[in-house]
């Protein structure tokens, strides 16, 4: 199956929502993953902060599922992966986001996938606890466990879809410098650099190591090379004709000094 | 360096922030993930739904920084990593947050990191992103690339978090360049290259761009950007200088030709 369809399966079940930015939030979320299946288990009424908050994502808003009980909501469901920030019975066996998204999505492959969050000030009850066949906890410091909802589903989302490898990442135009091309940019950098008396010849190896060192810091195109070969080409250039620029204007000076000097 | 102290010196940096909730949600964000250091580059007046939306991590609103420039704002900092969810110049060699979060850490080891939001709406522009070492970038759906402020802000929070975890960095010996001293070198080089011919004053902003991300493909040190600004010094030395010594070696000469021409 293809990736896409993979994220079609992925449900995203909010128990009891209180605040209705937070589902708005949600939507934004999923849409920016590529998640689409919004189940909402007795929510209170929506008001406008959802569709403000869920922003370009208002479709997700209007296809919302909603039902009576977590148990109507997952019954099409294969696995049922619950959300919990708490330590303490059944939740133990907690794996991590980036544990269980290879496993959702290996689920999806064959079904419905339920990814269930409990009420804000809440969570998931030990009866919602037990309709869930696996239980899943962001990693957070010990001082502060509790995260919005929407940030959670953020974290849940954003690593399936990173697990799901549908990001196809822009493309470098330039390809990196091949070795010799470098060189080249090293030796014009060299006699430049020589030739402002920037270093003193018997200090040039030693210099020009430093510089390779920062030139070699990461990985530099065609592009980037050109660049660099036109600085040191137009240094050399202006040094040499900077001074018969200079010269130039001075003779012309002194020509014109001499005009009226010519009675 | 321990993971915790780590993570106290990535400073999570909003410039020009709209929405008081959304301010406090990355506050909330940064608790659940151990950071702490927020600084503000003139943020509208906060209001009341910064509290609520920061609910137990209201330490980290009051102990907020405000800032008159993103300059300003990360003027201490070494790495200074600009999210964008655009595509476009200067922004092809963005990282994911997965990629960036074992570097953010090793730049850590040494100083300051600033990771820098820019504005809900517009993001940020091309002088800020001038600013920033490094560029990155969350992988999304095509369909809809623009995640909500907090949210955003969470997927960093969450990746660096995860990733202190793990990580054992590597030593630097000297000091990652703070951003202040990057920017004076920038600057030299700037005045530099217009006073060889190497851009023309209307294109200057353009080619510097392409030399800042030349400059800040990988972490330089106070030695390293030494180097540079030495390079720059001397290349104007050259320039000014050659004519000088061109048209003295001249004069010599002529002078010199002058002598068997007196009898």
């Amino acid at each position: 199956m293809e990736s896409e369809s993979l994220l079609t399966n992925i449900r995203v079940v909010l128990v009891e929502p209180l605040y209705s930015g937070n589902i708005g939030s949600v939507c934004r979320a999923m849409a920016n993953m590529g998640l689409s299946d919004l189940t909402l288990v007795n929510p209170k009424q929506i008001r406008d902060e959802a569709r403000w908050m869920a922003c370009h994502a208002s479709d997700i808003l209007e296809n919302r599922t909603v039902c009576g009980s977590l148990a109507e909501a997952v019954g099409d469901c294969g696995a049922v992966m619950g959300t919990s920030a708490r330590d303490g019975l059944y939740r133990r066996h907690a794996l991590s986001p980036r544990e269980w998204a290879p496993r959702a999505l290996q689920s999806a492959q064959t079904g419905k996938v339920a990814l269930v969050f409990g009420r804000e000030d809440s969570g998931l009850n030990n009866e919602e606890l037990a309709l869930c066949t696996q239980i899943v906890r962001i990693p957070t410091t010990t001082a502060y466990r509790s995260l919005n909802l929407a940030q959670a589903v953020m974290v849940f989302c954003y690593e399936i879809f990173v697990a799901a490898d549908l990001y196809e990442p822009p493309r470098e135009k330039s390809e990196e410098a091949p070795a010799a091309l470098r060189e080249r940019m090293v030796a014009l950098w060299r006699a430049m650099l020589l030739n402002v008396g920037f270093m003193e010849p018997e200090k040039a190896d030693h210099m020009m190591f430093g510089l390779r060192r920062i030139f070699s810091r990461g990985a530099w195109t065609e592009d980037d090379v050109s660049i660099l070969m036109g600085v040191a080409r137009q240094v050399e250039w202006a040094v040499e004709n900077r001074g018969e620029e200079t010269l130039t204007k001075l003779e012309t000076e002194r020509n014109n000094e001499r005009i009226p000097a010519q009675p």
